[in-house]
């Protein structure tokens, strides 16, 4: 058993690394230890790949033209040029980490200063974009605290499931309406059951919620055919991002038999801009908490020594809402849940593994959703769904508004960082959206 | 109400009209009244667009840049000399009629032929590829006896839920994994529930699964937030395909709970070749069935009269087989089922118009699923699971050998004509795949 190569520890992860461009050094998301990819456009240019670092954007396309890179960094850079990082993400591990490493060098070392600055953009001033181009868009359902929660609410006699803890469950999602933090929430439009009765009305959703997880990046994908092997995953994974599997509630709970959700979730998906990069995150890996007592063994497809020992992601999630009354006021956002990203029943390679078990494709820049992430107590719930008992039990707003489910005006924002001791933290940029109808 | 614009029939459809691609007339798939869209790579060149004609394929590459087209058609060629039709489809209905209305006096009037022949290539030399890049892929459920009959092995209870005559019940299925006629069928492995236990065992299907459906591929596409009106549907609809949604029944039985389809269905989707245009389509739309008595009207986002006088397809739709054993000894293919298309609940404008209510963009090349359409008899199931009964009453193939469901080698062929009174009758071309464990 040897190490995944992408969970190396280098010199680009040194705590003392610090950078000359001021706002990294003690930034939350994005100091130099981070180094994110997305696509941005600068004020009045198109699109291209660029590397958040502090308030600042770092412009691939002008860094792979400027003559400072070589070899595989290069190349990297010049992949990154173009309006979506697929060509990139394709390239898988080898030249990303290299571009890491040349990027951390030029961003730390002042010498660098000179011929670097002018490649720099204020974010501030950036249109952020998607950082690929999704061919598809799979969503799992790995968090068995949600599972049992949700399960409990459309099944109660019934939680979960015999196969739950056996198959890493997941279904396909709408690539093409995945949108970038920031993006406009439209109320949907749909059927929802007549109360007490086996008959729809249409109308706006009345009980539109969000769901907290993790996205995940495809980097290299596999030929039609021919499965990952779980022990192989990690070459797969290009990094990870923070998704809002925006739900319209009223319309799952009437649609969703026998063939899944479908116009309750595929009306907006949105993701955070950047991509955490599997070289970023190799120090906030940790072990897969163990099964509880009783539970089967994976299968052995889905089982890798290697993997449970550093498959959990030492990350702190966390969700807020600002109701447009509070915006008005000057009120500070309104925490509804914090919880812990290793409450996953499988892990990201697992996930990698099954979709591909029977040969499915995987294509770089694909994106893969962990399904909603909750801890074991309210706390840590990652849906309104679940904070509110399907809207029996309101969440308070410091204003003294109620809410079962999202109202018009609400600002829902998802955040995440990452934490490990002796290493300096990292974050992914939010994740937001405000909830109009229109 | 006014009659949609791509029902027009005009001199294209002409029975009088012959082509000097002398293997045009009588042909029972691509006679001139056809002309459908494709992509193909001619021998020893890259993929383009072309059109079929006869035993031959029209270069629509060449076609554009011979001068021989003017306006609007040329617009269309020149769009679709790339290597997927996605452009040309995006124009939608009104470049792609110019070009089949100029097309169709090219290919007629000998006069022509000596500026047109340099462009034709021998289809059985010639490599066919998807039509289009598949942004997204969904999948429907629209036929009723099938929705009927699986339901009965499903839920014995419960065949036909309640939502099924009030929602065009669909899902996200996995665009990356949609092949074109012809692709290799490997059996896929995956977990199956142990017999009479809630475990599982890991192998490869045993119960491999054909799907008989038509396939809609999406012209102009809409933007996210803005749904398609049902009355518009028609604008969208570039034109149809047979679609084969192999399945692995056990894999579906054990996983489809509560998210629907997964693994069962992504390891392969074949389409047919050629995009038989809503223009080639014109005379054989017919009426919707009447509901049947006592079903509820459809709400008023899915009702439009005009839809309803011409949403039915003159089609009719067949499943062959041919064993190893069978092609080894020389047999005919058997028929496994022979229907027609109308048996439809929910028509394609109905699909697309559920498809966007929520907001949810649909994008030029993007592909639906009708799900497998059944008769409502034996003669007309569009699966083994229905003709078998779930594996209960095999087919007895003419070698005298059994089937439950696909063995390795088996051939299946599906293969579709539309036929109406007046007009010469059209066909997709084969959608067909052999089965092999490999």
């Amino acid at each position: 058993m040897t190490e995944p190569k992408t969970l190396a520890i280098d010199e680009t992860h040194d705590p003392a690394l610090g950078s000359w461009v001021a706002s990294a050094n003690g930034h939350p998301d994005f100091p130099i230890q981070n180094l994110p990819l997305g696509v941005f456009s600068p004020p009045g240019k198109g699109p291209r790949g660029g590397i958040a670092i502090g308030d600042m954007i770092l412009d691939l396309a002008a860094l792979a033209m400027s003559g400072l890179l070589n070899g595989e960094a290069r190349i990297a850079a010049q992949t990154a040029a173009g309006q979506a990082l697929n060509p990139l993400l394709a390239l898988g591990a080898g030249p990303r980490r290299a571009l890491r490493r040349e990027v951390s060098r030029l961003l730390s070392d002042s010498a660098h200063r000179v011929a670097v600055q002018p490649m720099l953009y204020d974010a501030a001033q950036a249109t952020l974009q998607l950082p690929a181009r999704i061919g598809d868009y799979s969503d799992f359902y790995v968090g068995i605290h949600h599972a049992t929660n949700v399960g409990r609410l459309f099944r109660p006699d019934n939680p979960l499931l015999p196969n739950y803890k056996h198959v890493p469950i997941g279904y396909h999602g709408r690539a093409s309406s995945v949108a970038v933090s920031g993006a406009k929430v439209r109320r949907p439009s749909g059927q929802r059951r007549a109360p007490d009765r086996d008959e729809p009305l249409f109308g706006r959703s009345g009980r539109l919620d969000y769901e907290l997880e993790l996205g995940v990046w495809i980097g290299r994908g596999n030929i039609l055919g021919e499965p990952i092997a779980i022990g192989s995953a990690a070459d797969h994974i290009a990094g990870l991002t923070l998704l809002n599997d925006w739900s319209a509630r009223d319309f799952q709970a009437w649609e969703y038999q026998p063939l899944g959700p479908f116009l309750a979730k595929n009306f907006l998906t949105t993701v955070s801009p950047w991509i955490v990069t599997a070289e970023a995150l190799a120090p906030f890996r940790v072990a897969q908490p163990p099964r509880p007592e009783g539970d089967p063994d994976p299968l052995p497809y889905l089982w890798d020594a290697n993997d449970q020992a550093t498959g959990g992601i030492a990350a702190r999630l966390e969700v807020t809402i600002a109701s447009q009354r509070m915006r008005n006021e000057r009120l500070a956002p309104h925490r509804l849940s914090s919880g812990s990203a290793t409450h996953m029943y499988w892990t990201i390679a697992q996930m990698v593994a099954h979709h591909s078990v029977g040969g499915c494709n995987l294509n770089p820049g694909d994106l893969l959703g962990t399904g909603t992430i909750s801890g074991p107590d309210r706390a840590s719930f990652g849906s309104l769904l679940e904070l509110t008992a399907g809207g029996r039990d309101p969440v308070i707003l410091p204003t003294g508004e109620e809410r079962r489910f999202i109202e018009d005006g609400d600002e829902i924002v998802i955040a995440g960082r990452f934490e490990a001791k002796g290493f300096v933290p990292i974050g992914f940029g939010p994740c937001r959206g405000i909830v109009v109808t229109d």
